[in-house]
């Protein structure tokens, strides 16, 4: 079961870190650098969501890498326990914030026109981390669901 | 692998299925019910992923009624993909709709006061109908979980 796509240890594995790490990193610094985002509690909790996504990435990340340089195999139930609760949590809270940022924007955008009302707001950028978070989702999910699938093979 | 809670055929699974609907059910009453809810994006797509939970969750419990009645087997592994889709996708859908009117409630409660500036909204139904979206996710997902972990087995 080790060349399950993202399983750790592998070059794939330590690919999707890396990308989460990117992409999170990206939203991270598209809505810090948004006028006005402080305001907003979603816009906030997505900061820290994606900055806690960022770290967990990061870390699983180094262990791929070493893993790769000394051929460690970390195929055992209990480290790829902690990965899959791990995954799933930073999963959840990250799909969670994406989606409560997004409300709010369409919000911004549609419902109450406050993009238009005040165009200090930078709602171009709140829109950009908004996508690059969904992605960065998308990415963890990948993950976590190959975590999920290695599980009772160990 | 019969004895999984949630399993499909079984009593724990039916039961499972009818709490979806009725907290489903629920949530879309709450938010049907409040006043101005039509005006913002994330409300109706709220009533309307819980509308299709509950038509899927209605459907699976009828099917666990039939098999209970019958005696019939559902424990094929095609049937258990088609529920482990569905469950996936909807249980996806009720998050990012529950996610997103959290995060326009919230916005509306403590960062815009929107619900002390305007009165005549019903924050209060606003606020009842995405706790009780929250809990249907939480159990659809038990759902999507026990499928899950139900396909390698069959």
């Amino acid at each position: 079961m080790k060349d399950v796509l993202g399983s750790p240890g592998t070059w794939s594995g330590m690919a999707l870190r890396l990308s989460q790490c990117v992409l999170a990193g990206a939203s991270m610094a598209a809505m810090a650098t948004a006028y006005g985002f402080s305001n907003y509690t979603a816009f906030c909790y997505l900061i820290a969501s994606m900055g806690l996504q960022l770290l967990w990435s990061f870390g699983l990340a180094c262990l791929d890498i070493y893993s790769l340089k000394t051929k460690r195999d970390l195929h055992n139930p209990v480290l790829v326990s902690l990965f899959v609760v791990g995954d799933w949590v930073t999963a959840i809270l990250s799909f969670a914030a994406a989606s409560a940022s997004a409300g709010v924007t369409i919000l911004f955008e549609r419902d109450v026109h406050f993009c238009r009302m005040y165009p200090q707001l930078s709602c171009g950028r709140y829109e950009l981390s908004v996508i690059l978070a969904f992605i960065t989702w998308s990415f963890i999910a990948t993950s976590a669901v190959s975590m999920f699938w290695l599980l009772p093979s160990l």
